[in-house]
């Protein structure tokens, strides 16, 4: 999908809750993924997806929170366009699915089941100091070197 | 949501197949949501989706189809966003979710579906040549006229 | 699917609030799709499913309720296997696909979602003071009558 | 849940295609599921699951098959009562949701997602040759063992 208004949809997956640390990596994610010309597609909570959508909003990109409620009024600040899905967990599916490719930024057990359902349908995904499973999922230290990864495999 | 990109977002439903005169009443729709300044909402596919969504772009608007398969090469080609959900039907109910008030243009049972959906949680809703349910969906003749409808229910 | 427990699985659609004529209803045909040898389906709140999984017990059947919330705990005391889904009212979705045939009793907004999805995908549905929709759902007057219309129906 | 029919529900979630040793151990683990008066879930399909509903009815239990598709011939024919979501592999959030407690046999990126959402939330796990998760997982070698982990569990 080579859009209008931009090149793909990347998703950025990691915890509601973070350290700043974790969030100021999301948000270097969410600016490099904008800067590339993809729009950033997320869970729309708080946390690593907050940090991700600012800083995709602070380079010019779209950004679109699939949240787990049916309440639009749980998004993050950043989102500028909310899918409520109303599904609960199984939203972390549809995040898998609307990303044509994915970094996982820190995240836990949550983080984990959306790694597991890339890694099943064979969606690229970078991590970054986040779940390893043994090669599987390949690490980057910062957001530009995990976005350019992720540049080389969909090219 | 008043956003940065969009002041909210309204859904169009209807048939997946439909005649000309129909697919033009979708794209003034679809034209009238991206004049207002709202983003289109939509199940992404054929027929009065892809009316919809042609004439939201016409009008400098941004689209957003939520696909009941996971593969986003079954978007009509006005689609801006893809949310290709894989949950089949299901997706109806997030169409209704992720949309402040929708306009239902023609349809059988699936658009039935959605109208009867966005009655149960009570979101603003308005049919063109639709579904009228004894008095429940209040109609409108064209396009300007249903947006204009809408507009007023949200303000 | 002629199993070794039941002949397939019934499923009973309509309101969470009913009155007791109504759920009298509900449970003559819960009772009947029990002594038909099928499993109730429903959707696992109290009302219409309440009286419908009631009648099924009595009668020596099986029920299933798929809830809309996560909470095993939201079932009505007569349901006998429980899957909370988690995912609200798109729910209403797998009560149709799980059924092979449908009975709406009474019913609103909800109701109405799901007999659409039935017309939508064809699934054999009769309604017992229900949405009549234009002759496109077959009446009946009580329990014993729609479920054998519907075992006509399936024959 | 103490029911009628059954004291609880337990789900078994593996891979589709396995070993016959594996298929074997599936099968131990749904017979000891019976025996202890729990109905089994699973996601419908061969393999593991198609095992572990076999060891299921061989020990006179109920076993119930949530599937990714609509349509029910997909199941293998050791269920009793199917429940064809047609919602793809959200499908594994709702396996997850209808288990009191689960047991996962070996297993490889799909039955990850479901290990990790029932760590996410708190649901008792134990795997037999799958995900250790450093430590998160604990492990039994065979079924009876297994089993007996999660009725310890569960009191």
């Amino acid at each position: 999908m080579e859009g209008r208004l931009v090149k793909g949809q990347i998703g950025v997956i990691g915890g509601a809750e973070c350290s700043p640390e974790i969030y100021e990596i999301a948000r270097e994610v969410g600016r490099e993924i904008a800067r590339n010309g993809f729009a950033l597609v997320c869970g729309g909570l708080s946390g690593v997806m907050e940090g991700a959508c600012r800083g995709a909003q602070e380079a010019g990109g779209i950004t679109i929170g699939l949240l787990p409620t049916s309440n639009k009024g749980d998004a993050n600040p950043y989102c500028d366009l909310v899918i409520p899905t109303g599904i609960g967990h199984a939203r972390n599916i549809l995040v898998v699915h609307a990303s044509d490719a994915l970094v996982a930024v820190d995240g836990e057990a949550g983080t984990l089941s959306e790694i597991a359902i890339a890694l099943k349908i064979g969606k690229p995904i970078v991590g970054i100091k986040s779940w390893e499973l043994e090669g599987r999922v390949p690490q980057a230290e910062r957001g530009g070197e995990a976005v350019a990864k992720l540049m080389e495999m969909l090219a």
